[in-house]
């Protein structure tokens, strides 16, 4: 058996290696350190492998043809958006992710820009650094805001819960309702005039391409 | 009667000027739109003052005593760190404080300020608009992390509610010991070994002044 991790995944090669010895000690493991988007290079790298784990690498349905051994696509990545899942489902390749990994990092990083924006933090140092004021650089506070999620999965259920703690009120709206306490929930075009802030977490699929466009803005 | 604002407010003169009139018809009133800090131009302002209003504008004992007709000290701030209260005190001259008005605001401030440091907000931001990548800038998440607050004010208590929605765990040490749900109560010392983060809400006092030195640190 053949496993190969097609791109670097952020993970120190030896932990990987020894982590595939663990697992498969039978197998020929092979690491690549160097990304590539070009179709015939990713074929070769993968086209005699049963397993291939790869994180945010896009896989077209040309690649994947390539791939004819493959049986385990292993994504560590939540999203999934860049693998073709009818030709894996076709080909009865199984599509494995890595689900909830960075919710905590992702719902950080929503309050970490959105506060960063609202309070002119990056001026407001440079200011500090160079004699300034903050003339000019006073912003908003979170507190009494209207706060819009669009997409009420593990993500934005936890950015939900988050803006309750800072004062804001919550709108969401989803393919699939979800009892959350203190949640209204709404329409997307009544999300997006009542809202002062907005946060999207939802997939790119062919369902949800498009769904914030100029017009809706 | 003469009511003095000392100092620029950061609230339009013709606003403060209607405020007067509604509350002080009678009263002469005075607005400054600069600031001082030379004792004499300071007394010179006041020296015929009945009620002076100001925000952070230091006063020491050397302007209070030349503010002889003053009976009301009226701080457009939460802090009165930078009002000599002992020779207030012995003087009769009530001071006033507007305690609240940021709590929103700061508790605001100390995750965007933390989320930014964390997650290389700035850098990342640089990297991503010149073309670079995430390499040697990948952060922290803040769930699991320890989080001590020392000093359990409005502020202090509202930090402490924020850091457990991100998952953290909440240390706090404090003059006055309150019940807050989930939060460890501990010495300063304990506190300071146990946590990854820890975030000061206490005013600057003789009791405080030097609570966090090299040595502490």
């Amino acid at each position: 058996m053949k496993i190969t991790v097609i791109e670097p995944l952020g993970v120190e090669k030896s932990l990987l290696e020894t982590l595939a010895r663990k697992t498969a000690p039978d197998a020929e493991f092979v690491c690549y350190d160097s990304r590539t988007e070009d179709t015939a290079a990713l074929i070769e790298r993968g086209k005699d492998s049963d397993i291939i784990i790869l994180a945010n690498q896009p896989v077209t349905e040309a690649v994947l043809a390539g791939w004819q051994k493959v049986k385990l696509l292993a994504v560590a990545f939540t999203g999934v958006d860049h693998i073709p899942l009818a030709a894996c489902r076709e080909r009865k390749i199984t599509v494995c992710n890595c689900a909830g990994y960075a919710t905590a990092a992702v719902a950080d990083l929503v309050f970490g820009m959105l506060i960063s924006r609202y309070r002119n933090l990056e001026a407001c140092e440079n200011a500090v650094r160079t004699g300034g004021t903050k003339a000019g650089l006073i912003g908003f506070e979170l507190e009494g805001k209207t706060f819009g999620i669009v997409g009420a999965g593990a993500i934005g259920c936890r950015v939900a819960r988050i803006a309750q703690a800072f004062g804001c009120t919550v709108y969401a709206w989803s393919r699939t309702q979800k009892k959350i306490e203190g949640v209204t929930w709404t329409d997307l075009d009544t999300l997006l005039s009542a809202c002062d802030i907005v946060s999207l977490h939802v997939p790119l699929t062919e369902e949800t391409r498009g769904l914030i466009n100029a017009e809706k803005l």
